[in-house]
C-alpha cells in the first residue's frame, strides 16, 4: 500500500513539531510538505525550527524546505494545521476549497455549525457533517477540527459518564503545561516558582467546546448537549500534560465504584477501534490515591490515552475526580492525526 | 515595656524556622527557648537546623541551645508550637497544664470542642472558649490553634461573603506550595516537572475546619456554620504560597462587583485591628486578570495579607475567584503569632 | 537634607524595576522621572510595566507617567540606566552631554577607555577618569558603568586574592539566573527541566571586564590587569542569583585557610565604607560544604553582599571555590546605585 | 535462542527501576529475579516500588515478588546491581563467589585493583582482569562495574582526545540531575529555584575514576593514566541528564575543528560495535551554539549516546567544551547492561 502524502501547516511551532515527530514512521501517512511563516519560507526545516521536544527531530525532516501555506504549494489530500488562529481562518478555507482535507488543531473553525470538533472516541459520527459542509461552502476538501487541549481529556471522561448517567453540571479547574502556550510562549520569569491563574480565552473554550462534542448530530446540525460547565484554567510549571480537577453532577446517581467501571469499560465506536492512533484503552482508571501525575502518566499509550484517577463521591455534587491528558499529543497533533485516520477509514479522503 | 518571653516548640522544622524568622525583632515577644527532637537536644540551633528560608537565620538564634519539649525546660507564658501532629497531642497538653499558653500550628487539637481554631480577622471572639477549656481540663495555661494553611486564606475571604450574603456551598481546588510539607517533605523527583494530586488528610481539613472557624460561639460551644465544602487539594512546584480556586453558592445573590467591594471593605473585629501582625488590609482584591500569582503576591503585607483575584460570576453557582495566602506565614507561624497577640490584648496571658 | 532627584531610564524592564524597588526609601535619592520605550510613553507606570519582582511595586511609582529618554525630559543630576545596549549608546551620550551623570547598567560604554567599570569595593579610584572623560568628550555630565552581572561577584572575590597573592589564571563556569535575561527573556520551554549552555556575548564579557576592573589607573588610562580568564556561561532554572565556580592560579601560593581569611578580611576603600549601599561585609565566606546556594544566600545583606564558599585547594591550580552574587541587585541596579553614591561622596555630582 | 535469565539487585530504587525499564524486551536477557530491602521482601513489585520514571512500569514486573539479595534467591548467571554502596560490598561478593557475574552500578568495588570500571567504548579490554579476579578471590562469578554517572560521558569524550593528542589536565564543572541522587534523594525545598554546590564524594570520584578507566591493562594490573582532573560538582533542578563543562590541556596541540572530527569519528573497539546497547554514534558532536541541553539531548540514541557541544579553543588550556550524558541510562543501568553484553560476547558468561 502506498502511503498518503500529507502536509503540515505551521510546522515550526510546538504543535507543528509534534506533527513532525508523531508522523515519523506513520503506517498510512507520509509528510511531503512543511509550511511556515514568511520568515522561514525557503529555509531548511532544521534551520528554521527551534526544536523544543525531547524526542530528536527526525532525519527526513531536517533537510525539507519550508514553503508557503497556499493552494499552489500545498497539494496533498490531507493537511494537518498547526496554524495560529488568526491566519488559520483564511488559509484553511483556501485549502479546503482547493480539495485538501484540513485536519486542524486551530480554534478558528471549531464553533462553526458545519465544522465538527472531533474526538473519535466520543463523536466519530459527527464527521458526517463534512458532506453538508462541502455542499454548503462549495469545498471539495473540507475542515475538521480537534478540541482545545484542555477539553480533550475531560470530554472523553465525561462522555463515558454522560452515556451511562447523564451529566448535568461540571466544575473544572485545570493545571496546564507550558507547552500548551507554544514557543516562546510563557516567559520563564512568569512561571518559575509560580502559577498563572489566567490563559486568554481558555475558560470560555472549556465551558463551550465539550457541549458541542457531546452533542448529537441531527441531519446537518449538531445539537449541543444540555450540560453546564464552569471553568477556572491555570498554567503551572510542568512541561507537558494538562491536569483537570472535576466535580460532576449526574442526572441519575452513581457511586464512585460504578463510575470507575463505566469509565474503564468505555469503548470507542466500532469504526475507530483499530486505527493506528486509537488509544488503548480509551480511558485508563488508576486506583492509587496520588495519581494521575503529569510526569508519570502523560506518556502512557504513546500519549494518546486519557488517564483518570482519584474518583470519589462528592459532598455537593455526585463525583469528583482528576483527568490527565497529554496536551500536545492527544490534545493537539495526535488528536488531529487520529481524526485524519477516521476520515480515511470513513472514505472522506 | 519588657518583652514577654516565649518558646518555640519544634524549632528546627520549616514552620519552626518561620517562627524564628518572624519573631526576630517582634515588639512584644522575645524568644528565650527553642525545643527540638531528641536528635537535636543539646546542639546549637545553627548546627541542628537545616535552614531552608531565603531570609538568613537571625544571629541571636544561631547560638541558642536546643532543649526538650517539657514543662521543666519550657517555662515561658507563651509557647509557639510547630510540633508534628503525633507528638503535639501529649506535649502541648503537658505545657498547657503547667501554665503555658500554647499557640499551636499543629492539627492535633483543632477539632476538640473546647479548643478554638483562631483567625483573628474572622473569629476573634472564639478565644473566649479558653476560659471553658481551662476550667474543664484544669489547665492554668491552654491551647489555641490556627487553621490548616490551605483553609486560612479561603476562610478569610469566605467570612466577608458569609457576613454579607450567606455562603451555602463551596468547591475548592488548591495548588499548594512545597514548603507546606515541611523538610525534607516532598521529594524533588515527585514534584519537578510534575503535580501531586494528593496531600494526606488535606481534603478533609479543607472541608471541615472552615465550618468551625465560621461558626458561632454559644456559651461554651462553637456551633458550626451550615455550609458544605468539597475540596480537591494538589501540590505544585512552587516554594511558598497556596493558591485556591473557589466556586461559591450564596444564600442571597451578589454580583462580582459587589462581592469585590464587600471583600475589600472587610474589617477585622476592633480588638485585633492594630496588633503588630494585623494584616493591612485584611483582604486585598486585585483587578488584573492574571493575578494573584504566588511569586508576586505572597509577600504582600509581610505575607500576612490574603489576596483575592479574578472575582467573576459563575455559570453554575454565584461566584468564582482565586485566593492566595502565604502558607508558612499567614497560614502557619505568622498566624500563630497573630493569635498570641490577640490573647495578650484580651488578657489571656 | 533635600534628596537628590534622579531618573530611571528604561524603567519598565527587569533591571528598571529593580531600580524602582531599591530606590524606594533611599536616604539620598528621590525618583522623579521614569523613562520607557515609545510603546509605553504617556502611560502610567503601573499600566506600562509587567512587574516581575516578588517585592510589590512601590505606591509612589504606580501613578508616575512614563516619558521619553531625552535631555528634554530627563533633567536630573543623576540618571540610572537600564536601557538595552543598542539604545544606550546614543541616549546615554546625549544625557551625559546635557549634564546628567549616567550611572549605567548597560554594556554599551563599558569597554570605552575613558569610561570606568566601577565596583566601589574594588576600584573606587577609577572614578577619577570621569574628569578626563568630561574634558575629552566635552560632556558636563558623564557615564559610569557597573560590570556585567556575572563578573561582579567573581571580580570582588578575585580582588581580595589579587591584592594578597596576585591572580594569574582563572577558569570560571557560571550557573546564571533567568532574571539576568530580562523580560520576557528566557522562554519557559527552554529552561524548565533544562539548562542552556549559552548566553550571547557572556563568555566574552566574563573574560574581559574583570581585567579592566582589576587594572590600575595611570593618569587618564586604565592599564588592564595581566590575568587570563577562561569562561563557560550557563543559564539554569533559578529566578535570582548567579553562581560561579572558579579555579584560580596565583602568583604566590596560598592555602585555602589563608585565602578564606584574606577574603573575609577584605575591606573596601575608605571612601565607600559607609555609603547607604555599602555591602557589609564586602565578602561573606561560608564554611558549610553545601553553600552558597542561590535561594538561601542571594538576599544576604539586602542582596549587596558577595558570598564565597567551598574554598579548597585545587589539584591543578591553587584554589577552587564558588561565588554567589545577586544578579539584579549587586550585579545590576544595586551596583549602579552604589556607584552613584560613590560619585556623590567624591563630589562628582 | 533462549534468553539468559538475569536478576536485578535493589530493584525498587531509581536505578533499579531503570534496569527494569531498559531490560523490558531486551533481546538477550530476561529478568527472573528482583531483590529488595527487608521492608519490601515478599511484596509485589508494583506495591513495593514507588515508580518515578516517565515510561510506565512494564506489565511483567508488576506482579513479581521481591526476594532477598542472597545466593539462595539469586541464582542467575548475571545480576545487575543497583544496591546502595554500603550493602553492595558484602552482597555482591557473596553472589560473585556463588557463581554470579555481578554487573554493578554501585561504587563499592570500583577502585579495587582487580575489578574493572568498564565503559565498553573506552576500555573493553579491561574485562580481561576478570580472570585474575576470579583466581585471586576464588570466585566462580565475578564483579564488573560501570563508572560514576558524572564520569561516564566526560571519560568517553576524553578517550577520543587522549588517543589522538594525549590529555594532560582537565577542569570539570558539573550540573547534575536530581535522579542521580535516588529516591527520595534531593528534597524539593533544597532544589526548587536553587542549586546545590555539593554532592557527597562526587568531586573525588570525578577526579579519580577516569584515570583508571583511561589506564592501560598490564597483565593483572591497570596502570592509571597520568592525567590530572580538578572537579566541582553541582546539583541543578533537572530531572535527568548530567551536563559537564570541561577545560582540557593536551600533550600535542589540536584545533577545535580537529578535536570535533576526532570525537565524531571515534569508534568503539571491534568487539562492542554491534551489541544491543552499543551507542550509535559513540559521540555525537553538535555545532549549534546552545547545545547540548539536557531536556533536548539526553534521550538521543535511547539515552546511550554521549553528546558533545560548544567545542572551542580555550584561552588558558587547549579546548573547552560541554558533555551531556543520560545519568540513569548511559551513566547507570544502561551502562551496566552494555557491560553485561560485552561479558557475554567475550565468553565470560
Amino acid at each position: 500500500m502506498r502511503k498518503i502524502p500529507v502536509s503540515i501547516l505551521g510546522a515550526t511551532g510546538t504543535v507543528g513539531q509534534r506533527f513532525v515527530q508523531l508522523l515519523d514512521g506513520h503506517p498510512w501517512f507520509e509528510v511531503v510538505t512543511l509550511t511556515g511563516s514568511d520568515r522561514s519560507v525557503g529555509m531548511k526545516y532544521a534551520e528554521a525550527c527551534h526544536w523544543v521536544l525531547s524526542a530528536p527531530m527526525p532525519e527526513w525532516a531536517r533537510g525539507m524546505t519550508i514553503v508557503e501555506t497556499d493552494p499552489k504549494t500545498v497539494q496533498t489530500p490531507i493537511a494537518f494545521s498547526a496554524l495560529p488562529a488568526k491566519t488559520a481562518w483564511e488559509a484553511e478555507a483556501q485549502l479546503a476549497q482547493s480539495g485538501v482535507l484540513v485536519c486542524s488543531n486551530a480554534s478558528a473553525y471549531r464553533m462553526q455549525p458545519d465544522v465538527p470538533i472531533l474526538l473519535p472516541e466520543v463523536n466519530a459520527d459527527h464527521i458526517a457533517i463534512l458532506e453538508h459542509q462541502r455542499k454548503r461552502r462549495e469545498w471539495s476538501g473540507g475542515i475538521i477540527t480537534n478540541s482545545n487541549c484542555t477539553c480533550t481529556g475531560m470530554t472523553i471522561a465525561l462522555k463515558a459518564l454522560h452515556d451511562a448517567f447523564g451529566v448535568e453540571k461540571v466544575f473544572a479547574v485545570s493545571m496546564q503545561a507550558i507547552s500548551g502556550a507554544g514557543y516562546p510562549g510563557v516567559a520563564s520569569l512568569d512561571i518559575c516558582d509560580n502559577i498563572l491563574p489566567y490563559i486568554a480565552g481558555e475558560d470560555e473554550k472549556v465551558e463551550q467546546e465539550p457541549l458541542k462534542i457531546l452533542g448529537s448530530l441531527n441531519g446537518s446540525e449538531i445539537k449541543f448537549a444540555p450540560l453546564v460547565i464552569s471553568a477556572q484554567t491555570n498554567r503551572v510549571p510542568v512541561t507537558e500534560g494538562h491536569t483537570v480537577c472535576l466535580n460532576v453532577k449526574l442526572n441519575s446517581k452513581a457511586s464512585a465504584e460504578v463510575a470507575k467501571q463505566v469509565m474503564s469499560a468505555y469503548r470507542p465506536p466500532e469504526v475507530c477501534r483499530d486505527l493506528p492512533f486509537t488509544p488503548k484503552p480509551v480511558i485508563r482508571v488508576l486506583e492509587e490515591v496520588d495519581r494521575p501525575q503529569p510526569r508519570l502518566d502523560r506518556d502512557f499509550g504513546n500519549g494518546m490515552v486519557t488517564t483518570v484517577g482519584k474518583v470519589r463521591s462528592d459532598p455537593i455534587f455526585d463525583l469528583k475526580f482528576v483527568v490527565l491528558s497529554h496536551n500536545t499529543v492527544r490534545g493537539a497533533a495526535g488528536g488531529s492525526i487520529y481524526n485524519a485516520e477516521l476520515a480515511v477509514a470513513q472514505g472522506y479522503v
